[in-house]
């Protein structure tokens, strides 16, 4: 007996196509259809394994658990919804208003009344504090886990947030930046693609380029380390921010003393959140892949629906995108950019 | 038999409240608790009236079609989703990244299939194609539509649009300003609140305060407004941007063509956007009331759900609160704010 996966790969689309052209949605082309449903019929996959699955669960409910605020989880959830809903699912919103002891609580609830699957959004708490996960990975439920810090050998879709500050800091680099520094909280995953993109250039960071000094991600702090920055280290050029919130208010604490941004110093963000378009100058950032990460969430998911991904084996990860604002510019172009 | 309204009204509690101790939310205190127990064995009430209206549709599931990108959509969903899910409710998130057409096909989905009940957000078209919400109305499924257009009787939660300007522009008088215009495009039911704001002081506009010119809701649209406005009306200190968005990209106008925002003039949004706490100088602006919003829809689902509010019964509005910040100063002050 074939399994979506096999289709898929034969048809050379996604398995999220072929359970969305088995569930008869609108939006696969007539022609895909067709070669998946021939595909179907020749490998003698039964179209109601999926289905079979559901049953047994006595439910077609998928259900998010997201915290708040976050725009940045509900963008994700909204891809994962339209996928979802697209291959028969109604997806749950379960809004977390606590930490992760009512977490705990809303996922047990879930999975008691009726989810057949669970996707649990954003970062909250340590290892030790993600007994609830364990023990739904053990117990063989469908779930996925979105965005959050990696535990152990759970399945996750990742943000390659090396990678994104990798691209970031290497364009800086080969705008003619050297005297890069990396300002925020001390042990993020993110310095190690600081280093990269020296590193991937032959070049080694500037001493003394990573600064936390006790800071938080937060415009507050931002702020304060802003306005500490060009004391700190004067012949710095450019400066990677943690986040966007830190970043707000690294921009608003560098201008307060006087080093004018871009113009003296350079700035990128993390998370392209809302604001950064609006802040002067418009915050040059990484973005989420949102769309890239709400579709590997579905397939994960409708995979393990589908008994063909094993728990264990539903870890993806998506590549975030530098974005190009007004806070940055080359040195070696001899003039600043308009905004 | 008595209704949760009379429990309610008897117990000095919300609806929301009754429905809650009813169904055994843990959050209730054990006192409110028992006075409403108590009541609902007095007045006869049926404790599984709810649950019979449940059961004869066959679902426990209230859909929420929401539009994107929007935020402000979120804030209220989260708090109708705690609201529900309190009262025994699964909340299941229908995403419409189209139009009119596309919901009208998510709300068909949503009540052939499952939901109890619906609640449909944010403003799509005109009247005339509301057509799917109307038949909706007549059939008597329970439903409310949130902070969208009134449309004929339809039972919606209102954001009490022209209070909200009209408590930004008294402010902006209280605060000294007479030469006040308002920014934005035109025949928006904001123009009687800024009305209002000189009625109730025994004033009158200004002449020409309202200015549309073609523009639209938009950063870039705004900022041509920004630019354009001292020359339009050099004797101005102060002005209403139609929204957040639009305020954004006037601040920059009016800053770009030499008008320094507060200095020389006062500027108040509209929405509360997650941006309006992180431009440069920050927003003053008209707050949406998320929580009374999204409590005020359960209420209401909650109402037709237990059969105690009838289809046309069901509108309610709530007042959104001015927020002060840095883009506005009193004149009378003769000072500037410090940030």
């Amino acid at each position: 007996v074939a399994t979506l996966k096999e289709i898929a790969s034969r048809a050379g689309v996604s398995i999220r196509t072929v359970a969305r052209a088995l569930a008869g949605a609108a939006d696969v082309n007539a022609e895909t259809r067709a070669r998946i449903e021939n595909l179907a019929r020749e490998l003698d996959y039964r179209p109601n394994q999926l289905a079979r699955g559901l049953k047994l669960r006595r439910s077609h409910i998928v259900a998010a658990i997201v915290h708040r605020p976050d725009e940045l989880a509900f963008e994700k959830v909204c891809v994962l919804e339209r996928e979802l809903r697209a291959a028969g699912f109604v997806v749950q919103l379960v809004f977390n208003g606590g930490g992760v002891a009512e977490e705990a609580g809303l996922l047990a609830e879930a999975l008691a009344h009726h989810a057949a699957a669970v996707a649990v959004f954003t970062a909250a708490g340590s290892a030790d504090e993600a007994a609830h996960l364990t023990a739904m990975h053990k117990s063989g439920h469908p779930y996925v886990l979105v965005d959050r810090q990696p535990v152990r050998s759970l399945d996750t879709v990742l943000i390659d947030r090396p990678a994104g500050v990798a691209a970031a800091v290497g364009r800086l680099l080969d705008g003619g930046h050297r005297q890069v520094c990396y300002l925020g909280p001390a042990g993020s995953e993110r310095e190690d693609g600081f280093r990269q993109a020296f590193r991937d250039r032959g070049l080694e960071p500037p001493r003394g380029w990573k600064l936390s000094e006790g800071w938080q991600a937060t415009p507050e702090s931002g702020r304060a380390a802003g306005a500490a920055f060009p004391g700190l280290r004067p012949e710095a050029t450019a400066l990677f921010a943690y986040s966007d919130l830190f970043a707000y208010g690294v921009i608003r604490g560098l201008t307060a003393s006087g080093a004018a941004v871009p113009e003296r110093i350079s700035v990128v963000g993390f998370d392209d959140r809302l604001p950064s378009r609006f802040v002067s100058p418009p915050l040059s950032t990484i973005a989420h892949p949102h769309e890239e990460v709400g579709k590997l969430a579905a397939e994960v998911l409708l995979g393990k629906l589908g008994g063909e991904i094993k728990p264990g084996a539903g870890t993806r990860t998506a590549v975030p995108r530098y974005v190009e604002r007004q806070s940055t510019r080359d040195l070696n172009l001899g003039k600043e950019r308009q905004p």
